[in-house]
């Protein structure tokens, strides 16, 4: 095998495409934003989104008043990139410097959510980001519902692509004495910061003290 | 001032775009990944890719054996997202639930950086992810940079937007007894992973330490 062959095997190693459902549900779920894509007058577009996945549905949310939205409610074409960064892969060669992450992105046609289920939508995305919230709170009123643009993505077979690396830098000369490795990333929750009409008194929600215990 | 009126005018003030130079710059320079989304046959296509801004270029780096950057290195328009997820924005209300971020689009077509620049343009990008790290490991080798490709973008006045929401949750019904706010979120570093191969003993270098301690 020569050196060549090596390299090339330990970046198929460490950097690779998965093809299991199970890889590409647990990224969706651990992220809460992606940037949607999509093709407007031939040319690329791209905005960051909320979005949350419900079993082969990705919802997205947005306001009627954003006018970039309006450009994909109506089948076209988009494709959602969501992606993990992980650590940062410090190699004993800038060559071989990397990341590791991990990604995700959905192809397919982004259809409306139906007016009378995006009440029904607004709940399941809440309850997505923030497990328990839509029972603390009321829920939208008709008017709010109205000026909410749900949108949706469905994952198809073929219709995605998973990638992930996992994995220390490539080997390089392998000298011992030469620091290469890994510095990992994390996204941690800083203490809640109640909105400034609330009293310092009011409990902070069960919802609330989920998300920041859950790390 | 109608209810309608004045929750438009809250929407306004907290979420909004912003036309400074120097907004742009900062959030390019806090992240390091960033959504490079083209067109390729008619349909949208995104791929994460770790980026660096140095004045007004944007240098992305990929693999020559990454296919897909293939696409985009011929002078294809192309747009790159990157967004900061700063908070959680938990109203009084689900309509009114949002996120506090930093987002950035860069517009303009992709162009390839020319073989002889592209060790610069690595050492230029490796300065920007992880000061210092290049004078600490040999550069590439030319055969190492002949499977690299570098490319693009420049930012071009008109070329790019800039969108940030950095407030409490819309005001609502306003009650004090009930909990609305905010939870921060943050990336953090944990401590770096040496590679299999590197003594225990051997000092973690300069630029690693500066990565750990920057938080």
């Amino acid at each position: 095998m020569t050196t060549t062959d090596r390299l090339d095997r330990i970046h198929r190693l460490s950097e690779r495409a998965r093809a299991d459902r199970d890889d590409l549900d647990a990224i969706l779920d651990a992220a809460s934003v992606g940037t949607l894509a999509t093709v407007v007058d031939g040319l690329p577009w791209a905005v960051p989104m909320l979005y949350a996945r419900v079993g082969d549905r990705i919802l997205l949310h947005g306001s009627t008043g954003a006018g970039a939205l309006r450009h994909v409610a109506a089948g076209a074409p988009a494709a959602l990139s969501v992606t993990l960064l992980d650590g940062l892969v410090l190699a004993d060669n800038l060559y071989n410097h990397s990341a590791n992450y991990r990604s995700a992105v959905v192809r397919g046609a982004l259809t409306s959510v139906p007016t009378d289920e995006s009440d029904a939508a607004l709940i399941e995305l809440s309850d997505a980001l923030i497990p328990g919230r839509s029972t603390e709170v009321r829920v939208a009123s008709r008017k709010e519902l109205a000026a909410t643009l749900a949108v949706e993505l469905t994952i198809a077979p073929g219709g995605w692509t998973v990638k992930v690396r996992d994995a220390p830098p490539s080997e390089g000369a392998g000298d011992p004495d030469v620091w290469a490795g890994v510095v990992p990333l994390r996204t941690v929750t800083d203490d809640p910061i109640r909105a400034p009409w609330v009293n310092a008194t009011t409990p902070v929600p069960e919802s609330v003290r989920r998300l920041v215990s859950r790390e």
